[in-house]
């Protein structure tokens, strides 16, 4: 099941808006005859393609799949019927599918004497599927606030220069976090003062039966290109920004009251609320549109409101090593005004990235994990440290 | 050598003002006959309690050691006298003595017909020994900025709160972290704010034969208590005030100029500059007082200053993994007004401590090694990381 999850997570970024699956198939001896992973919407299930390499060796064999099989017919055939001509004799499941469409794989193999186990490594599993089931479960798309800044929490000097901060390697990793993600998210006090483009380079590869999905260092494979999305309450995108430069789809989120000019064409109207649009409708929008993950870059106005929503699923820091001491925080203000009200996480990895630190981190209890126990949540061995003595006292 | 490194390491926060040194001697085959390590100031040197286990072993064999032996007598007969009269044939050494009074000891065994090697793993042994190279190099002590924060760099909420961002393990880390030093410094607004103690608990034990300098866990040996000194320009530190105590000696380091209070009794006066007093002067005086390292602990205006003067040889920082968006920030202005005069530092370490993070940042030419060639800066394998993706191009 670990080799599952290792090949579902090699479809992160082309699978949008399905899940990424991987499957392992075993042929009766217990050797692996096939392997498999979603690799884009639209082209084979993981399933599919485990049964395709394995040929007549799955009679009779072992079907190690990340999440239940589905039981509908979308673009592609029901998995659970594949895995039922191959004459697949058991089938474990690391996920049951939340999805009220697809799901019910499960139950339709075992009406066929398939012998089904659920449960296996769900937890990571889950994990690698953490932005479609949130997508799925909290009917809204993943969020990921990303963040650049000193060891101060600062993002640029005192005078507004901040390039650059972080090292080129730092940089090209936001690039990869943002070709996995289906949005990126900037407010307009971003693109006022830095202008950005928020595209993907290098360009990402189209996806199709062509692509190589396993050539990750050229960025995932993706059915469409990242949409870019402005929080602009006031309509105020300058016409010659780069945003709206066409080399990616752009949507302008407005206040529904905004006066909105003409050379702003693509438009959705949000309620307004304190200090901008309302952030939940502007999520409910976008998962309206089967964006399954967002990227929020910027700026700490933004970043500071999604995260007094509740709607930050996931932070990463790329901490430079380096001090200003003045100028600009990397987070504004995000409703906490008393120790008691700060927002806990917890570390889910620490990476160096050339001479920068990223760090990600997580809400303790995530929004995809929301229907589990919580003796279920992933442990991250990092997080313990038995050397530390312990001390009573504080001062 | 590494060995003998390792065993130096036991020895710090107690030898002050004397170097850590470690000893391994091996008998004419190559076994380990004698370990030994500097514990306190005044007890046996490494080489001589090395010596002592070795007994008549050591006779032909080989003595490495991270520092050249003493050629003179102080509190303990000289160290090259020793290796002589155990009849040693060959020594083996990591860091010349940069201590004028004490060096000398390869010529004297060399003189006398022993084989000396030097060279040998310097670099590590070097950073073993950072704070007293910097007191004997740079003269003055060897000074560490610890802070502890929020990824967003703060140390308070806006309401000005701020207990406790960090957890228990890392409060008790950083008592471990004062008990190694000879001296805490904190700045008066620091004291007028928190009032804090400023002492080591639990409370060090004292050095001297009897101590088990292997006893990690209960904090190191020491000579002397840690020092709390406060940088307290206007003398404005409070009769009731914590550091006044008596629990630990305290110096108040206030302006020439400064009219003193009769409450304040261990006084010392330093040279006014703009924002405070001179912390260049503030250190000279303490290295005349035999402080071989200083912690400086609070608040953010204290720690600016040290980093703008290009006083601060190494960075602790504590990251709670929480986020604040508002409150006081860890570092106050430390002389950066543009992105081009960035502190910019590197990364020793990256630990975690409880479930926070203790990074380690350290200059990129330190004041400890100032005499070495470039070449012999110590590498550290964290900081690189072959699996990121490059990019030519930036946002």
């Amino acid at each position: 099941m670990r080799r599952a999850i290792a090949l579902a997570a090699r479809g992160l970024g082309g699978t949008s808006p399905n899940p990424v699956v991987g499957c392992v198939v075993l042929d009766p001896s217990g050797e692996v005859a096939g392997e498999g992973f979603h690799a884009y919407a639209g082209g084979p299930h993981a399933e599919v393609a485990a049964l395709r390499e394995a040929g007549g060796r799955a009679r009779g064999g072992t079907a190690y799949v990340t999440l239940e099989p589905c039981a509908h017919t979308g673009r592609t055939g029901p998995c659970a019927t594949a895995l039922l001509e191959a004459g697949v004799a058991r089938v474990v499941v690391a996920v049951p599918d939340p999805n009220p469409v697809a799901a019910g794989g499960a139950e339709v193999l075992r009406r066929h004497g398939v012998r089904v186990d659920e449960g296996v490594l769900t937890a990571e599993a889950e994990e690698g599927n953490a932005a479609w089931l949130t997508f799925v479960r909290a009917r809204r798309p993943y969020v990921t606030w990303k963040f650049a800044a000193t060891m101060d929490g600062r993002s640029a000097a005192s005078d507004g220069t901040s390039q650059w901060i972080t090292s080129p390697e730092a940089r090209a990793d936001v690039h990869r976090l943002r070709a996995e993600s289906d949005a990126v998210v900037a407010g307009i006090g971003t693109v006022l003062a830095d202008d950005p483009r928020l595209t993907v380079r290098p360009p990402v590869r189209p996806a199709g039966p062509a692509a190589d999905p396993g050539a990750a260092a050229d960025g995932p494979p993706r059915a469409a290109p990242v949409l870019r999305v402005v929080a602009d309450p006031g309509a105020r995108t300058p016409a010659g920004a780069r945003v709206l430069d066409g080399e990616a789809p752009t949507l302008i989120a407005v206040a529904e009251d905004a006066a909105v000019p003409a050379h702003l064409s693509q438009v959705v109207r949000i309620p307004r609320v304190q200090g901008g649009i309302d952030l939940h409708a502007l999520l409910a929008e976008l998962h309206g549109r089967q964006i399954v993950s967002v990227l929020v870059e910027g700026g700490p106005t933004l970043a500071g409101a999604f995260l007094r929503e509740g709607l930050v699923d996931r932070v990463v820091g790329y901490l430079a090593p380096a001090l200003l001491g003045a100028g600009a925080a990397a987070l504004g203000p995000a409703g906490v005004s008393t120790i008691t009200e700060i927002h806990r996480l917890e570390f889910a990895s620490v990476t160096p990235v050339g001479p920068d630190l990223r760090v990600v981190l997580r809400p303790k209890a995530p929004a995809h994990q929301s229907s589990l126990p919580a003796s279920s949540l992933v442990t991250d061995p990092l997080v313990t440290d038995p050397q530390v003595v312990q001390s009573p006292k504080e001062s």
